[in-house]
């Protein structure tokens, strides 16, 4: 192992009452919870983006992380140091994955030649990386949204010249995905969206879009690659309105175009789902009920503010009921927790890389030991099921059938008489996650 | 005509500089804007519940309605009073068509049965209203969310008696739908949502509205109804979370049910718009590229306030947006403008009522009159096509037609260099809206 | 003891691993904390409004509350099993104080003389009800929001006769809070706000409100009665714009008329912070750095909800960071933790008003465990100390003491060079606060 | 006149049919409204940062601003370049005002005395350009934000030495401002806040922050510069909460730290208020009412999104009710209305600056006629006065006086009996503000 981080040392779990900030209260990784370890369960990921190459810039103010690492300004060189530090800092916290964008890992050049020139110098680097510390690529996708050329969209564009370069950037990192063994493949449509409807054709724009991530699935079958592909839904920011707006909308678009038969899924990222007007859990529970859950951006938002903060996810209550969700869908399978999160601006040291990604996984960690519990003692669920009991058996169990029309309800209803419900007993429920926390 | 508001007068037409507020200063029924008349464009409709039935009440306080006309608190009675109401308001103010609840224009008695006996009285007298006025019914529903018996919901209720009631209910509506020659039947599914996910089903309500929509539409073709069936969207308020939460949610149910292809389509309201986190545009814009916009809800929220407040729609940016789409969407169909609007709590006095519509009618005539121009003039229109003028020819008309793929997209990226763009000219644009407003 | 709610038991702490919904396991009263009593730091309340007297009806649906206790129709009978009902509930939870609105307690009658006549008749009966069970009055106040004469406002209605009416009622209320022993007095300002600028003189309105808040405190001193008075903030609901949006500004409106001389803090509620785009905590932190913060209404909103949920607080962080600023303030003082919640409108039986008010205390008794703890160990006040420690000594400390001007501080920079920060630490604080819960 | 926008012409007055999108439509600068010529009531200005110095960056993207003028990339070059650039911009639009921060005028250089030698360069050079052209500063202000020094705060930062950095800084642009002649001095605290009360001791953060205005008024004091200081709210962003939230949590602090006799004004954002949950509007006659309001800047954000979009203001609702409270006012006295607008990132060409100044000229233009109008026929005015009648005669005008106690509220309620209110008309005022609109 490089010795990049040298003030840090390698992270292990020293239990609740630890006192240590540099070690997990919660997070065993090799604990069986249910016959599966911790990490198997958790499967984390590294964000590239926020943790590698981003400085601290906010729309007003300029970069604040200090990396005394980066000891160059040579893009080239400044991506192998990144190499070396993303490895050493997932050794060091024991995080088997990691997720990236093209220009995250190789410097754009001057022109797309040279950009791909600079990605195949990096990718074998990292690929033997991989092969030293058997951390694994989780998923890699093409940054279609921060050059000024998708300044109206990549695949949404008005401008064809645009498309293209979208298409030979997506199509180069598809190739290096498979490259690295990527299990997904992720779109997050940034610029897909537009900022005002007087100046777009937005039945164009969609229909594009759904060409687009056929002709991706149509390349990757040609190259024989088979990752899940991922859609990530986002409201809205950068543009004013994005296309994917959140897992209902984004899973109406993939069966319109087809693409929910090519294994596309749904990414749900916390924060997009609270700028959409959700839950964190109504995003993953809409996705998993639709058979559509296959990976998680692990990060918080802040409810009174109105844009992505990405904050690292801390809030007990969310992981608890994220882990809830992924444990009732089987598991993550081919996706994983990727911490698109990034340090708050004011924690700006190499250390609060690795204080902040503790933080995270701590909380998801306790998240699965509650939702474990929860599920194993059948808390929630016996009290569903009682709940919805008048759909087993009877007329009720016919209707769920298909077998009841209006005709036979007003029958039934005009006999039955007036209704009698049960309390739904939100407050009780409460309590018990409550009770569940502190005890688990 | 009766004359049950005894001080106030038929509205008329008398342009933009009378000072008189009992008349239109824009809305000029007869005047042909492109080949028909500004009636037949906007198909305006009186909400019977805002405007008949509703006190002025609200979470901190009684009602505060004053309607000197209705002299007695006998609920039949005050039914037919209402009716008598309703139609010398719509005479007066020149309104052609009206939408009800069932429970608007009854009274539900102590059950089932009652409410069908009241409702069987009511009707015919409408019926009668409706020759002697040739005022049309728009659509009418079924109130299946305001009584105890739908506290957890109507067709996802966890109990399937509330869903027998329920069914009872729209088996009923759509018959004195059909009866009173309803163009469209509509759902809005106010309590067909969550409080908290702790404690529901969330696929087994979905799966039941599905069918309960599908029992409806089989029941509508069994006694030779055929509507335009319409699903109101709504992302919450009551229920936290509601299942429609906006037109694309509503339309990939719609898809998955197999809904899209028995004449369902949308009612978009504006203010559940921007609830969702929409523009009302943008609500309409997505209705009508998938062939989904079937009609409106004519009324406007507030951007500070998180609720439905419903008001009487007098921004005219929004009223020349929405005639905007509806132009393009080949106007109305069967579907109208229905003033899903109440006045404010402190407008109290019948005269209110009329002053308020005035304001809307006014509001969406202007916004029709400066549509229409906007879309004569190809404004936005040469706009748009410029812009995506490279989807029009050459390789990016064969990307259109579906013929390229990533290869054929890097290798022409790869020769092309970089891209150039146009600016979106969004300020431009947003000035020209405003000079067409002052000189329309 | 009356048996009005005879299936609900006396309720007792059981500690954590209780799996009977009807005990306490958080919340045990007469449990040492720093050397006083639970129960003494938390004093609870109960609002008679919602637990009492609300029926469950929403903006979109009739009442659901199931009451079997209350057998009869008649206004007065109901009052005064309520009294019954309330005093019974206080004592089954260890509730010690409560709150009341005077219509609340007594009905309102046709007109105010009978008003104030049945108000004659309750009031002794709960004073003899409050000698019997030693439950005292946190706090009472005037309805003056919910009838129509309040339409426009009370103190700031554009109408004198409804200022006079709103004058008439809080004398009264004085009156009987002081009889009750009350300890504060609450102004919540529901309707003391405005619609639309385009009808209003708020300069008038906010001098008017100014004025009766003088006339209040002068009567107050009149009877000898000297109660902390406390004003509400919330920033809208149901006004379109309430005056006393928030702490800061109902304190800059304090300090215009005056008022904060004459013994007017702040009572301050979990879900109008919110409202406001506030944190709970911030609120209580900007009221108790200015010596401010008279009372909670302990409750708490959704953060995906525009209105006011008033929900029971179940939040572990907000009950946490509550007591935190409790603690710091010395206590509550002659304030308390009024449950100013509702039971979600399907949880209907008098059971849930139980349940939900031990999801409450349970919450708000672990969070003062968690607060206590993190005070005692100084967790975070060592690391604010050192983190401020460059104004405790030399030229910081000389600032602070107003010596400093911007010379000097610009030959300080001068002559300093370059800032060096020391990074915020948010994310490490903030699983700190995660180890305290899970271990507290 | 240099020519740097050679493709853009002066921009002239055209009147309202003009096709031509480089003139005026609405603002015809010498036209008398009120014996007062449009531009002495509007008094626009640039904002030097948005229009000379921004480039389109956003969080999720590069800069894609073309300017084809900046030929070179020394930073002292550029700045001159951007002197000319900015004088011929508004010399073309008749801009007669402009605003800056010092780095915006100036680079910053290495360090402290780098960036005081380059603004001494380009000072003079404005101060040239000044004489030549008649145009003059509006205000000036200290960037205190943007650097990493300042990433904790700036008056407000637990660090001493960045509180005396921003000391010299806001020295230094004093003694600018005054050698410009600028008429205001601006403080926007845009780090001036929090990201987390965990770390914060906000009682002295904001006792420093007084501390500080006091000593930049004593300093300006001793170099005999009188501007008014303003003081510019804003809730949130970048920090999560900004101690200026809005214009009543400002003025509350001006009274507290005594700045309100020190000539501490409000400068109203229109996306700052809308942050804080308030419509422009309502900040405007916040401020007026209490003497305080300032200068504005004038723009305008985005209803449906979370964040600072600093949009041109085109909605002419929002242009008419601000030029209502200014002429309500007695005008802007030394303030101004300051373009603190961004062009789109999309619309990046030169002229797209000059189009969103005409949009916004324009729509102010168009907005100011309306109001003058509005006010000259006494259209609401009439109604307000004759609404709040009741306080000016009788014992409404006694309670005015302060002559009224709750004794004498009693008696007049119990005597006079049920109130009766007169409706608030919201609808009728709409509709007739629209009507202002399409007329004037």
């Amino acid at each position: 192992m490089t010795d990049l981080f040298k003030d840090v040392p390698v992270i292990k779990y020293e239990g609740p009452r630890s006192k240590n900030p540099f070690s997990f209260k919660q997070y065993n990784p090799d604990e069986l919870i249910g016959g599966k370890t911790m990490k198997e369960h958790l499967r984390f990921a590294m964000a590239y983006w926020h943790t590698m190459t981003a400085t601290g810039t906010d729309p007003f103010g300029v970069g604040t992380a200090i990396r005394p690492y980066e000891y160059t300004t040579n893009p080239l060189k400044l991506a192998e140091i990144r190499v070396k530090a993303a490895f050493e800092f997932m050794e060091k916290l024991g995080i088997e994955y990691f997720c990236f964008h093209d220009c995250d890992i190789a410097p754009q050049g001057a022109n797309l030649a040279e950009f791909r020139k600079n990605l195949d110098k990096i990718v074998p680097m990292i690929k033997e990386k991989m092969k030293e510390t058997d951390i694994k690529c989780l998923w890699g996708t093409a940054n279609v949204f921060g050059h000024p050329r998708y300044v109206h969209g990549a695949s949404t564009s008005p401008n064809f010249d645009a498309l293209a370069f979208a298409g030979a950037q997506v199509k180069k990192a598809l190739e290096i995905t498979k490259e690295l063994g990527g299990a997904n493949y992720v779109f997050w449509g940034g610029r897909e969206g537009y900022e005002t409807l007087l100046n777009t054709n937005m039945g164009l724009e969609l229909d594009n879009m759904g060409r687009f991530l056929n002709a991706a699935a149509d390349y990757a079958e040609e190259i024989e690659f088979r990752p899940t592909f991922l859609i990530e839904p986002k409201p809205k920011e950068p543009t004013k309105h994005q296309y994917d707006f959140d897992a209902a909308t984004a899973m109406g678009f993939l069966r319109k175009y087809g693409l929910d038969k090519r294994n596309f899924k749904l990414n749900i990222e916390a924060n997009h789902a609270t700028l959409a007007g959700h839950t964190f859990q109504h995003e993953l529970a809409t996705s998993r009920i639709n058979g559509m859950l296959g990976s998680i951006d692990a990060n918080q938002g802040d409810p009174n503010l109105g844009w992505d903060t990405d904050q690292f996810p801390t809030d007990v209550y969310n992981t608890t009921l994220c882990m809830y969700e992924v444990l009732k869908n089987g598991g993550l399978h081919s996706g994983g927790l990727n911490f698109d999160a990034k340090v708050r601006r004011g924690s700006f040291t190499p250390e609060d890389l690795f204080l902040a990604h503790i933080a995270g996984m701590d909380a998801f960690a306790k998240g699965l030991r509650v939702a474990y519990r929860l599920l194993e003692d059948r808390v929630l669920e016996d009290f569903v099921d009682k709940r919805y009991a008048s759909f087993t058996t009877g007329i009720g169990a016919e209707y769920v059938e298909g077998k009841i029309g209006l005709a036979e309800l007003e029958a039934y209803a005009l006999e039955k008489g007036e209704v009698t419900n049960v309390s739904g007993r939100q407050e009780l429920l409460e309590t018990i996650v409550n009770d569940y926390i502190y005890e688990n």
